[in-house]
C-alpha cells in the first residue's frame, strides 16, 4: 500500500504549533467528514470556560493538534513502514472522534463510554469508516485497535496511549494557551527530538530527563490548577444533577413543554443509534438546557437557570461524610425545602492525576515512561527523578461539598461553617 | 457618587491580557447577570472558526479583554471623575451586550440592529438595569449614551467608539491569539502609556507614531488576512441563504419537521420582545440548523447539510458582473436545477478595513487619530505616516463568486473559467 | 563530493528559533574554528545598547541563525545539490566574519572594508579555509564568491543577499527578541513555506504577500526604531571621534601613557595583516577607550570617559547647514573652547531603510522582491502591495545635530534653540 | 524626607517586563553614574555563552530587571513609607554593584569579596554614594544595610535577600529568556500579587501555592539544565587555571611580554584600591587573555588559547577520588607533561540549588518561604507542597573532572575509561 499525497501539502494555522501540515489525502479527507467536524460543536474542556473564560476551544481543534505532534514523532521514526505511519496519523486524528457534549458528566449519568463509540463511528457505516476503507478493506478495524489499545504493535499503541503520548502533550499545551496559566509549557521539541524506540514502546534519552520531568510537573499543575478547578466542578455538579432530573421527569412521563426528542435515546436503558449519537452536540444540549429554565418542574427549571446563568452552587473543603452525618445533613436540606438528591453533593476529584506505574496495579495498565540511559539500560523516570519519585503514585484527594448557597437556612450554614 | 469597592481586588486569568482585575462591585456584579453571562454562547468571530479553527473565542470573552484595556486607560486619565471612571468601564464591558448570534448574516437578513438591542437592554427590563440602577437613576442611560455615541463629553465617548478604542485594540490582540496569526500584534502597553487627553478626544504623543503605525497596519492585515477571508464569507453566504430560505417556508406556512419556534419573532415584520431576543444564542440556532438537514424542503435541507458539515461553496475572483451577464449566469443555474437564488451569490467586502477621516464625508463621522506633537499641536496622523496614509481613505474591494463547486454542470465551469 | 555528516545530529538552543541543528561534520568545525569563535567578541549592534540594554547579543549569535534559516530554506529546495545546499549553509555561517568591532564607524575612520576582510578569512591562512578545503580544494573560493555575490549561480547568492534574505530574516527576528521591541516579528515560518525557485532568484507565491509586506514593514520600522535610534548614533558620534582623535595623535607622536599597540596598524595608511586584524575585538578597543580616561589628552580622555560612562551628545533635529551657517556654528564653538571637529556633529542616516527595486539605479543592484502570481507569472511586489509601495524607494532621511549639552554656552544654546 | 519625583516617568524597553518605569530622579541619576554603567561591561553568565550562546546579556540588564521587579512589589505594599520605598528600590537597582568580571571564579582565586566590594563601592567615594547622599546624609549606609541584610527592618531586607525575592525572579526569567530554555518561567504576577506582609517577611497567600512551586521548579531546573552546565564549568576550569597561572608568574617575577597592570593589584596580597576595583571590567580580562595566547609560559599561553577559543577540557562524570588515586592520576599526568595543577580538575559544584530551610543549620540562616493560609495562619511551603519537600533541603552533587582530551595518553584515557 503506497498511501496517496495531496498534490501540494496544505497548512492550518494553528495557535499552538504554529502550522498543521497535511501531506496525505486520507488526513485531509477525514477531517472534512461529518463525524469530524462535530467534533467543532463539542468544547475540549466543558464547564471549565465557567473559570477560565478563555477555555472556549473544541476537541477538533485538540484533534488536529495531536495529529501534528504524531506527524512529527513519525517523520523521525524510522522504525515505522508507510503504512504504519499513516495509521498513527489516522489514530491520533481520531482518538476523541467518539466523545460527546460534556462527556464525562453525560457517560456517568447515561452510561455511555465515548471508547467504544470511538470505535463505532470507525467501524460502523460512517463517512470516516469510507475514507478509511479506501487505505485498505482493514485499516478501519486497525485504527480502532490501535485506538482501543488492542493493535499488536504496542509501540504504535503506546504513541497515542501512554504517560507521554501525542493526546497528552496536545493537550497540556493546548490547554495552557487557551486559559492563559503558563503551567502547561515544556520543551516539546526537545523531548520529539530524544524519544528513541525501545522495546515494545518509546524511550527518552535521558539527557532529556528534566525536559520530561518538566512535562509531569506541568501535567501535575493542570490537574490541580485547571482540570479539577471547584468552580469547574460545581458547573459539572449542577449539569449531572439536570441530566439526573430530567432522565427522571422522562421516565416519570412527565409533560416537557418542549420534548427534548435528541436526549430521549439517552434516557432509555438499550443502547442509542450511532445517528442518534453524532447527532448529539453541544448546542443541543444547550438548546434543551435553555428551555428548561421555563419548564414546571421547579428543581429542572431552576438548575437549568443555575446553568446557564452561572448561579453555581458554593464549595467548602468537607472531610469525607459517615453515614450518621450525611443523613443529619440531608435532613436538614429537606427541612428546608431543598431536596437533597439535587442540591446537595459530596464530591471528590478521584482520578490520579499523576500515575507513574506502580507493580501489582490492577484497573489498568500504566506503561511506565523509560529514559535511555547512555549505557543503553532503560530505567524507569520516578527512579531517575526526585521530583517525579515526589508526586508518583499518589493519589491526591480533593474533598468538597456543594449546595447552593443562596437557599440555604441559618442552621445549615452554621453546621457547614459557613458565614 | 462613590462607586462601592469589592473588599478585596479579584481577577480573571487572561490569555491576552494576563489578568483582568475588577475592583468595583458593579462591574462584578454585571459580569454576573444573564444578560452578560449569555455572551457566552455568542462567538465573537461568526464563521471564522472554518478557517482558522483556533478562533472560537466568545463575545464574553472579548468584552472582558475590552473592560480591561479601558481599565487601564483610565487608569492614567487623570481628567475623569470617579463616576466618569465607572461610566467608562461599564460601557466598554456592555459595549457588545446587543450582539445576537452571527450577528451580521443575522441583522442583514432579519433587519435587527444590535446597537439598537444594547440600549433596550440596558435601559429595558434587564437585571444589567438593575444593577447599574444602584449607581444612580440615570446610570444606566449615561452608559447607552456612550455606547450610542450620543453622550455629551466625547472624550469619554472615543474612548469605546474611535480609530483606536479600547474595542478595536482588544480584537487585535485576540483575535490575532486565538487565530495563532501573529499581524494584529502591537505596543499596546506603548500605545496606553502614550494616551494624553487633547480636545474632546484621545491624542497620541508623537514619540509613539510609530507604535500606532504598527496597530493600523495590524488593522489591516487583520481585515484581508482574517475578517474577510472568502472561505469564512462562503460559509457566510450559506447562512444567509439558510436564513432567507427559512423565513420564506415560514411565510409560505412551509410545515416544518421541528418548528423553530425561538426564531419566529424575527421572520415577522414587527419587533421582537426584549426576552425572545436574549433567548437567542448560537446553541438555538445551531440546533435548529442541525435539525433542517432532515426538513423536507431540498433547499433548506441541503444548505443545512453544508453549513454542519463544511461542505462550504467555492469561490473564484470575479469582476463586478453587468445586469446581461448576471441574468445570463442565472439561467445557467436555473437550467442545472439550481436556484440562483440561494446558490450563486457575488460577494465584495463592503467595508472599509482602514478608514481614515476624509473630508467630505458623509456615511458616517471618523475621528482622526490625533497626534501630540513636541511643541504643543495636534496633528491628524496620516500626515505624518506614509505608511498610514499609503492604506488611508482607499476602499479596497475584493469581488467574488461563490457557488457549489459539486453541483454546478460543465458549461457553468467553463463560463467560469473553472477547471 | 558527498559532504560528511556527524554520527548524530547536534543541536544548539536559541532564542529566536528555539534550536540550530547541525548535521554535517564542516558546519560543526567551522564553528570551532578560532576566526569565527572570534565573533563572541564583536556585538552584534555595537552601540545600539546604549539605547536598549536588551540588545547585547554578537554577531556569533546571529551567525548561528542565518545559518539555521538557510538549513531550513535549503531542506525544502529540491533545485539545489547536496554540495550545493553546503555551499550556502557555510555562505551563510560566514557571511560577517569579517566584521570586526563597532564595524560601521570603525570602517569609516579607518578605511577598512569588512567584506574585503571575510574575502581574506576565508581564502587566507586560516582555520577556517583549513575545514572548507576539506570539502573541496575550490570550495574556500565557492563560499567567498557566494558571499561577494560574484558566484555563477545568481538564485544561490540571492539566498544569502537579496531583499528577503536569510540574514535579513534573521537580524530582524533576532534584533527584536534582544531589544524587546516587537516590530521585528514576522510570520518567517509562512514565507519559508511559500519560497519557490524563479528564474535566478528565489520568489514568494502570491498567497505569501501579506507575509512579506509585514516583513518589509517590520524592516521599516526597525530602522527607524532601532537602528536609527538618536541615543545610539550619539554613541556612535563620540566612538567615531575618539578614533579620529586617537589616530591623529597617534600621526602626531603623541606619547600614548598605554601605547595602542593592537589598534596602530589601523592608524598606518597601509593594509593590517590578516592576524592583526583577527586579533581586534571589542574587549580590545574598550579595553583602550577605558585606559584613556586617564590620557593628558583633554579631548581623547574626555570622550573616552564619555563613552564609558554613557554621557552621550545631546541631539537636536536640525536642517542641513548651508556654509555660512556651519562656519558661524563652528565658531561659537570655538568661542566656548570646544573643538568643533570633535564636538559638533550634523549626521543624517543615509542608508536607504526600505530599498525597492527601481530602474536606473546606479550605486548597487537591489535585486526585487518577486511574487509568484496563480498564473505562474512573476511580479515585483511593490506593484501589487500598497504599503510596500508606499516606502518603497523613499529615501528619507533624518537630520540631527549632535553636541555636549553639558559644556555648551548661552549663547550656542540660543542659536541652536535648546532650553 | 519627599523624594525627587522626575517630570515625566522614563521607561526602558525591556525584553522581559516589557517596560522598566522610573518615576524617582534618584533613580535615573544612580543608572547614570560610572559605577553602574560599568555593569554594562560585565556579564550576568560569565562563561554560561560558551553553552549557551544567546546568555550575552549583562548585569546591568538584571540590575534593572530586579529594580523593576521591586518596582512592582513596593506599589503594592502599603506597609512602607515612601522612604523606604525608595530605599528597596536603591536597593534592588545596587544590589549586584561590587560584581567583577567572571566573579565567582574571580573572587575564589583572588579572595576578592563582591558583597564587601558592593559595601565599600556604596559607602566610599564614589558618583552613588554622592547621589545617595541627596536623600539623605545616612541614606547611603542605609542602602548598604539593606544589601548586606543588616538592616533592622527585616521584611524590606527580605525583599531583595531571600528565598523568593525580588533577585531571584529577575534572573530566572531573564536568564530563560536569553538562553532560550523554558524552565524559568513562572507565573510573577499571580506571586507578586498574592504577596502579604507578614510578620519580619513577605508571606504568598496560600491561593497562590502552586505559583511558587512553579518557581521553585523553574529555578531547580535553572541550576541543573543552565547554572551547573558542564560545558560552562569546564570553561570556569580554565579561566580558574589561568588566574592561578598569571598570579604565579607574576609571584615568581616572570617577564610578561604586556604587563598586566590592571590585575597586578589583584595579585597582591593586600586589598585593592576602590578605583583599581572599578577600573577592572571583562574587556581588560579578555583583552589580557587574549594577549597572553602569545606568552611565553606555555601553561599561560595554552589555557589562554583554549579559553578564547573555546577549545575546552572534556569532562566525564566521576566518583569523589582517595587521596590514593588521586596521586595515581596526578602521576599518570606529570608523565604525559601535563601539569596537573592546571591539566586535572575535580569539580563538583557544591552550592545547594534548592535550599529550603531546615533547623540547625549553620553556614547561613535562610528564611523560609511562608503560605498565608486562609484562617490567618503562616505555615511554611514544604509542609504543604509535596513537589517542594521532594527537592528541598537535599544537597545534591555532580562529580566531574576535567582534562583535555586533546593531550592525554592512551593510558590516561584507558585509566578514565574514554574511549
Amino acid at each position: 500500500m503506497t498511501p496517496t499525497l495531496l498534490e501540494e501539502e496544505k497548512v492550518f494555522k494553528d495557535p499552538v504549533h504554529r502550522y498543521i501540515h497535511v501531506r496525505y489525502k486520507t488526513i485531509w479527507d477525514l477531517i472534512d467528514t461529518p463525524e469530524f467536524q462535530r467534533l467543532r460543536r463539542i468544547r475540549q474542556l466543558g464547564t471549565t470556560m465557567f473559570t477560565f473564560h478563555g477555555a472556549e476551544h473544541s476537541r477538533f481543534n485538540h484533534s488536529l493538534g495531536v495529529y501534528e505532534i504524531m506527524r512529527r514523532i513519525v517523520t523521525k521514526l524510522e522504525v515505522l513502514t508507510e503504512e504504519e505511519r499513516l495509521l498513527c496519523l489516522c489514530s491520533a486524528l481520531l482518538h476523541d472522534v467518539g466523545h460527546g457534549p460534556f462527556s464525562h458528566t453525560f457517560e456517568k449519568v447515561f452510561k455511555t463510554d465515548h471508547e467504544e463509540w470511538t470505535r463505532r463511528i470507525i467501524e460502523g457505516e460512517t463517512e470516516i469508516r469510507r475514507v478509511l476503507s479506501e487505505v485498505s478493506a482493514d485499516f478501519p478495524k486497525k485504527v480502532s485497535e490501535v485506538i482501543g489499545k488492542t493493535y499488536p504493535n504496542k509501540m504504535i499503541v503506546s504513541l497515542i496511549s501512554s504517560q507521554i503520548d501525542a493526546d497528552r502533550m496536545d493537550y497540556l499545551l493546548r490547554d495552557a494557551y487557551y486559559t492563559g496559566v503558563n503551567y502547561g509549557n515544556f520543551d516539546i521539541e526537545r523531548i520529539l527530538r530524544l524519544m528513541r524506540p525501545a522495546e515494545e514502546q518509546i524511550a527518552i534519552k535521558y539527557s532529556g530527563m528534566h525536559a520530561v520531568e518538566d512535562y509531569i510537573v506541568s501535567r501535575y499543575q493542570m490537574y490541580w490548577q485547571v482540570y479539577f478547578h471547584p468552580v469547574t466542578r460545581s458547573a459539572e455538579v449542577i449539569l449531572k444533577k439536570l441530566f439526573q432530573r430530567a432522565k427522571l421527569l422522562y421516565d416519570c412521563n412527565y409533560h416537557f413543554r418542549i420534548f427534548p426528542e435528541p436526549l430521549v435515546p439517552f434516557f432509555k436503558d438499550g443502547p442509542a443509534k450511532l445517528r442518534q449519537y453524532l447527532d448529539l452536540d453541544e448546542a443541543t444540549v444547550i438548546y434543551y438546557i435553555r428551555e428548561w429554565k421555563r419548564e414546571e418542574d421547579t428543581i429542572l427549571s431552576d438548575l437549568a437557570e443555575r446553568f446557564m446563568n452561572r448561579r453555581l452552587f458554593k464549595y467548602i473543603q468537607y472531610q469525607p461524610l459517615d453515614y450518621l452525618m450525611w443523613t443529619d445533613l440531608q435532613g436538614l436540606f429537606e427541612d428546608a425545602g431543598l431536596d437533597p438528591a439535587y442540591y446537595l453533593e459530596f464530591d471528590s476529584p478521584s482520578d490520579l492525576p499523576y500515575d507513574f506505574y506502580r507493580s501489582g496495579e490492577e484497573e489498568e495498565e500504566r506503561l511506565p515512561i523509560l529514559l535511555l540511559m547512555p549505557d543503553g539500560s532503560l530505567e524507569e523516570l520516578s527512579r531517575k527523578s526526585d521530583i517525579v519519585q515526589s508526586i508518583s503514585g499518589k493519589r491526591r484527594f480533593d474533598h468538597k461539598l456543594y449546595f447552593p448557597e443562596d437557599r440555604i437556612t441559618d442552621e445549615i450554614r452554621k453546621r457547614l461553617g459557613v458565614n
